[in-house]
């Protein structure tokens, strides 16, 4: 271990995954439930408390967070379905934790597209987690984007598979975005089953694959990046990866450069990051802190 | 007129506009028709032989363009329809017409938001063209998105308006693409006439409306640009804009910070540029060029 070390915070819906360490790796980690702030708050503290001092401290966080640094918000996150976080200064309690040293936060998605990025050696990425939600993250020209707000592609609007007719979707805004037809529990909700416990030629396999490849050929007509990458718990089926590079190069039609099938192989991709992508990018984040 | 001269070329399917000056303004600026390259080359050059000498030459060009500094083939007219211009060394052409001095190249539409990010004073900010095609230039962070080719956001895939079924779209790769569905010439293929032409109750407008509006929610979730400035011949018919916000709104659902119907005001606006967007980008790559 060479360098200053950092605390580093993947704050999930389900899980708080904290580490001690740096960007090559975790000399100390732990996780924790999420359950109310109190509480879960009180055991990361105990988790650091415990700790080494650190240099920075980084936090790659679940959304919607407010990201605008010359809000009065900063830090905190906003209006949500996770109400009992509503307004929690997530990124205040987290410098807190580790004697007030200098911190930075970003969401869970663009730290892990950092983290990947870094990994692969790509100036432009984006980071795709399917699971509870459906989430991208985007690095371009080496930084992550945020926008106005910050961007939430998990809510594309895409165009609905013919076998799913008649399913309403689950996203309480859009229905029939990616994250309403295609997140984990869209895929329950639609077939009562985890695709895990689907059989291999149910059509509910085709349908998540139609839709990944619609996410994964707008990602690449907006932003052209140069690798995308899927993880989340739904990419746990690796099964997956080919149907979306074949339906992913037949929606492009050989249009622009890099997107035929074969060079989609290198292109649409599983994550390389030999740690969480979401705590090596609250690392880098730390240590952009500094 | 402060700071030193620059030379710009707004190269386009139709025009080239060429100009001497800065961002700030032109000091003189000529329009000739986009011919074959041989021809259309030889008037170019003849206006800078005839003109001040300058600093550098930006170039705002159609594509697709070689934009990967590593290519041999950099600054070059990669395949496409236009095939007497494929290969041509634009840049390279450019700069021997003002004495070989710096140069820098970019896409058209890069050019316009890069200009049109510059006057808003916004770092994250999209530029649409509609005319005989759809093109998106993108700044985020303060500089023009690339990627591993450069993007191509006027092919995003859209979900076809119920008023439009039956009609195939012109793109000749992905048919119902948003260049294929809402560009000037599939307008009229689709109709007839163009939406001038059409009475104000017509329901191609609304269909205009609505695939517009898809595209910028799909702009909006991705990147969540400060602006969205819509440009184009298209969009001469100004009274789009409203029914475009009435769409996006509604498509988004009021998901995400700034998406309400009334910031969309303020966030999907006509170019404010006070020279072609284009062109004031080519001063703009000029000046980044030494």
């Amino acid at each position: 271990m060479t360098g200053p070390l950092f605390a580093a915070i993947e704050a999930g819906g389900t899980k708080m995954v904290l580490g001690i360490g740096s960007a090559d790796g975790s000399i100390k980690q732990a996780t924790v439930p999420t359950r109310g702030p109190d509480e879960t708050l009180a055991d990361m503290a105990s988790f650091f408390a415990a700790s080494p001092p650190v240099a920075a401290i980084g936090v790659a966080s679940f959304g919607p967070l407010d990201l605008d640094p010359a809000s009065p918000g900063f830090g905190r996150i906003l209006p949500s379905a996770k109400t009992a976080w509503v307004g929690v200064d997530l990124l205040g309690a987290a410098r807190a934790m580790v004697g007030g040293v200098p911190g930075a936060i970003d969401t869970d998605v663009n730290g892990a597209a950092l983290a990947e990025a870094r990994a692969a050696g790509c100036r432009d990425l984006a980071y795709v987690t399917v699971g509870t939600g459906i989430g991208v993250g985007l690095v371009v020209n080496g930084g992550p984007v945020h926008g106005a707000a910050h961007p939430e592609g998990g809510h594309v609007l895409l165009r609905r598979h013919p076998a799913h007719d008649g399913f309403a979707g689950i996203c309480p805004m859009h229905h029939d975005c990616i994250e309403g037809l295609a997140s984990g529990p869209a895929i329950k909700a639609a077939w009562g089953a985890s695709l895990g416990e689907l059989a291999l030629d149910h059509v509910a396999w085709e349908v998540e694959a139609d839709y990944l490849a619609q996410l994964c050929a707008a990602i690449i007509l907006m932003t052209a990046p140069e690798r995308i990458v899927l993880g989340g718990g739904v990419m746990g089926q690796a099964r997956l990866l080919g149907p979306i590079r074949d339906r992913a190069a037949a929606l492009l039609a050989g249009y622009g450069r890099g997107t035929d099938r074969a060079r989609l192989d290198s292109r649409i991709v599983p994550p390389i990051s030999r740690e969480p992508p979401g705590l090596v990018g609250a690392y880098l984040l730390a240590a952009s802190a500094t």
